[in-house]
Parts: C-alpha cells; structure tokens; sequence
C-alpha cells in the first residue's frame, strides 16, 4: 500500500501553486499517492478549512498525511506544525486549520522550522510539502521539530439549552447546494425556527415536498436547513452565524 | 495494473463530500487509483451528468469502476445500482446517470441495499463507495444485490427527418467554450439553420473566420455550433433545446 | 517508481473531456499517475498556460510528462509538439504554451503526426494523450515525428531600465488572491510606483499593516503587489499589462 498525501488549500489550481507543491510531493517522495480534497477553499478562509478537515481526516486509513494551507500568516510569526493524531499526520499553518486533530487526546505536535532560502510566501511549497513528503519516508513528527507549546484551537460553537427546552444553535457553513449545517444535534422530529420560519425536522430531503423547507440530519449528525429540489440558503437568507432554534416536541402544521 | 475507480459528481469540492468519498474508498481499497471525472456538474442536473458518462465510461481501461453520484432523490425510494456492462462497471443511483451502461446489450444492474447506519442524505459516502471498493477488490455485482427488474433509462432525443429532406434536432448541452453540442450527426458541408441564423457547417473550427458562427463536427461525431474565438451559445442565445435544423445538401454564401 | 503524466488544460472537468484524456492515458498506459496540475486556464488564454507551466514544469522528477493542453488553432495548421528538455517531457500545440521548457539549451522537439481519423477538434484526446502515453511507456521524443523546425516561443517581456536609475516593469498575471505578479526583480527594500500610488517592498505579507498595498518578492522571485488581507488588483485596478515601477533605493514614507 502505498502512503496518500492529500491537499487541501485556498489556492484554486490556474495559478500552478498546487502544482509546484505536487511536484515538490513527487521529487521528495516518488512513491506517495496524492490525492487532492479541494483547492477551492474561499481566500483565506481558515474557519472553512477548519470545517472540510473536521469531515474529512478520520475517513483516510492510517498513515495518512494531510496537508492544509489556509495560510493568511504565512511569512508572520506563526508557526507551522506538523501533528500526529489518532495515526494520522498533518501538517499546516498554526491557525486553527488543524484543530479537528488537535483536539483529539494523546495527539504529538511540533513546531516545523523554516528552511534557509524558504520563500516568504509559499509555505506550501517549501515547509509544509517537504515536511509531508518526509513523514511519508517515516519519519516521525518528533524528528520534523520541536515541540509546539499551545497550538491554536477553534471549536464549533456549542449550542445552548434555553428555559422553554428548546436549544438555540446557528449555522456553520452553507453548503454548494444552498443546505445549511447548523451546530444542532438531533433527530427526526419536532420543529425548526429559522428567522421567522418554522419548518419539520424530517428523516430525509425526500420526506419533504417539492419547494418546502426542512431540517434534516445531515451526514455528520448536524441538522441542515434544505429546501427540496431548491437552495435554502437562498430562499431563507441564510448565512453563517444565522441563528436557528430546535423545539424537539412540537409539531408543525404543515 | 492497479483498477482505477473514477469519480463524477454535483458535490464541488470545498464541502469535503467528495473528500470523505475518497477516504472510505482508500480506507477499503487501498490499492486503487482513484481518478477524478468531474465534481463541478450542476447541482442536481442528472442529465448533464448522464452525458458527461456518456463520453466518458469506455475511454477507461477494462475493469474500470465508475462512481457516479448526482442524487437529488437520496434518501427517497429510489434504488441504488451496481451496473456491469461491456466489462466495466457503474454505480449511482437508479435516476438515469448511468443509462450509457444500461443501454449496452448483455449488461447486468443490481440494486445495493443501504447499509443499516447508512446516512439518509449521503449516499455516495455510505452506499456508492464501499460497493465500489467491493467491486475494486473482485465482488461481482450479482453478489452485491438483488437484480433491478426496470432501471430508468434516459436517451438523447432523435432528431426527426422532415418532408423537404432536412433534420431537425436540437442542442443538448452547451460546453465551457460555449459550444452548443447538438443531436444531428453529419460531415463538413450543408448548412444548418440555427435561430434566425443559416451557418455553413465546416470542418474544423480553424475554417471558419474570427468571430464566425458555424457548425463543426464535434470530438463525439454531433454537430456542434461554434463561433471562432468566440463564444456560440452568448452569441447566437443558444441554450439547451434549442432547436437545429440540418440542411445537408445546401450551399451558403458566406 | 511510477511515471507521472500531469494534465494542463482550459477544459473544465465537468464537458468530460479530461475524463476522455484520463481514459485513454490509463488504457495506453495503465501503470501511470496522472497528476491534475489545472482545468482552469481561462478559455483559450495561451498566455496564461504559458505561465503556470513556467511555474510548474521543473518541480516535477525527471522523466514526468507534461501534458499541456490550450489550443484555440486545434485543426488548423499549427503543429503539435513533443518536447524532451531537461530530462522532462512535454506535450501540447506549437502556439506558446511549452516555451518555457523550448528555451532550455539542449532541448529537442518534434512535430506529432495527426492520426488518420482523429477528430479535427480535440487533439488533447486523439494527439497529446496517445504521445505522452507512448513516452510514458520508454518511447524517445525522436521516435515521435520529425524534428519541429522553429517552435513558437513566447517570452515574459522584459523590464527596461529608465535614466534615473529606476526600472519599469508590468503586471504579468494576477493571481487568485489578487496578487499582481510583476516581471520585476527585486529584494526587500525601495519603493514601487504603481499607477498613482507608492508602495513600499516589504519582505512578506506580514510586514504590512492590515488593508496596506505593497509590494513583496513572491516565491518565483519576482515582485508581487499586494494588499494584506485585501485584494490589491481590485483595490488598485490593476490587470495584465499595468505598469509598475521599482525605485530600488527609495524610502516610502508610511
């Protein structure tokens, strides 16, 4: 088996970053599948990346090396850092792109120093694909550095119960399909207030009819606000930080 | 040779969708190569999809796994299939993405079962991508699931013949250099009656002057409507339906 | 280890063109890894390619094959080309787009043959695939056609040195970020004329305060102009072609 690399940056692809971090990952280490996650990242948007590496890092087999470069720092005094967690690798910027990772116990993080000659710009190409390609030889995140005292964590926010029991959370991201993942753990049932919206929380999408607006659990447990063959992010003006309120017993009249 | 497991989908790549797909066939393959199609077809559009496999599916290699995920119905009752067809093998959902399979003779279509703890709203995660790893690793797809008695199938439309010798077809999908690709097959010659607009039907692009609008035999062997340098489909207003007429025998002065 | 075939192209993914190229590359030449560099060089924009090239094509190992694909003469009578340079291979059409590795001492390109019954309009499929698939498998660029006679070369234009000891330059391509890349070389220090503006060059992003246009030496060498968590092409109107100018030893007052 051979070991992946995986990327996941802001960079989009016309420019030719990624392909000169692609060609630093194949000159350093030849046999390496890299698989790339997105380069669509908005512009240095950190809290996006956040998101993407909290879905995707634990689905790769052990042995992993992921590579995130949301890097607005890159060239200040951050850090750079290079983690084992849960026996998978990853290597990027010390801005909270990480912290999926870093939250998990027992985790080892390093701090990466800057190589001489290392462009002030693009880390990517000359910390993070060397330090990646060099992990994926074996070598240890304890040799890549030294280590990283308090990395930068970001959490999503935690939703809070309010006196009614109903419990007020907002949303996290909205998705290409228009569909808004909230902070809110549920299941099917009860009801959502979205602005001045209430919607059903139904199983699936399906559930619903043409044009109606739900909440569904979404594939990682969060409910989403989707509307059925439309974009609900649209249709409800909603956004990241929207509040959204879960009443778990009501029922809707529909 | 290592089998190769491809990827066509509506997820875009920001979301991480396609990211945890990736992983869950890494994780239960490790030694395929996984190659990306496309993750930017219009949400939900099926038939932009069916057509991006339709050109696709047999350029690869025999053995190839094709994953084909635009789902606007997961989570209803619609089935999910496993197809084997001229020695290559599909799986989607039973919506007509993958008719170019289904329309060969002596193809063989099953339908997966959804795993017990299966999201509702994430097929391609929890159904499409383990039956793919399956079949990577040698299962048939008989031994995936039960035989699906009627797939829907999708066609491009037939253009029609018409009494004065002429054919009269449409445009089915205009690509990213604003091509309108038609249903009329044809050779260099004649001419095409698109709007208001008569254009003589060429060769190649470079046969046309700058900034001319005409029909080219396309890379598939349809019509196309093409301006040189330009953009046909902002051009001439062409969308998909529009219709084309096929006039083979005629001269236009240019 | 692997040959790895890179993919440059303005095709998009989502027309399955790529998907076609990937096809016939893995059924030529099935032990191969294809290696995405971008699909999104805007449509028919040689110059663009031209530069990503330049930034990508000799990061790669030695042996890898560059398959550069941005061709608005395809059909016409422009050749196509098969270059051996630096121990790298690359192929695409004779308009610009491989002068990067053309310009290299020692370097020998050929003319590819167009194979009876490829399509007048996609010889990324039915040209440059097969040929780098053929030189993934041990073929010499020389066993491909006849020695190419004068290859078009494109270069960056150069600065000019002005009287008063200043240089003048231009904006070369602005990046995703909004970065404006300049043909300019210079180190940290002095100030840029930019349209109505003065600049200072600073050593990285981070010596600017937030929302300050600057200048910056980018990770090829050459002057960027940025705006620190901004974008400097929109704040400054700036595009391909705007004049900038260095004032090596000039201080800026901030």
């Amino acid at each position: 088996m051979r070991p992946i690399i995986t990327l996941t940056t802001d960079f989009g692809t016309v420019d030719g970053y990624v392909g000169e971090m692609k060609g630093v990952i194949a000159t350093h280490a030849p046999d390496v599948q890299i698989v790339d996650i997105t380069h669509d990242v908005p512009p240095q948007d950190v809290e996006r990346a956040r998101l993407t590496v909290a879905r995707v890092w634990r689905r790769f087999p052990v042995g992993t090396i992921h590579v995130v470069v949301v890097d607005p720092g890159v060239g200040s005094a951050r850090a750079a850092l290079a983690v084992a967690s849960d026996e998978r690798f990853l290597v990027g910027p010390d801005n909270g792109v990480l912290s999926p990772a870093l939250l998990v116990a027992g985790m080892r993080a390093v701090e990466l120093p800057v190589p001489r000659g290392a462009s002030a710009t693009f880390h990517g190409r000359d910390v993070f694909a060397p330090a990646a390609a060099a992990l994926s030889r074996g070598a240890s995140v304890d040799a890549l550095g030294q280590e990283a005292s308090s990395p930068i964590v970001h959490r999503t926010p935690e939703p809070t119960r309010r006196p009614d029991g109903s419990i007020e959370g907002e949303v996290i991201v909205v998705d290409r399909f228009g569909n808004a993942v909230t902070n809110l753990i549920g299941r099917r049932g009860g009801a959502l207030e979205v602005g001045a919206h209430r919607v059903v929380l139904h199983g699936t999408y399906a559930e619903g009819a043409p044009g109606e607006a739900m909440g569904v659990v979404g594939s990682t447990g969060f409910i989403e606000i989707a509307v059925r063959d439309g974009n609900a992010a649209t249709s409800l003006g909603l956004s990241r930080g929207a509040r959204v309120v879960l009443h778990p017993g009501e029922i809707v009249a529909r």
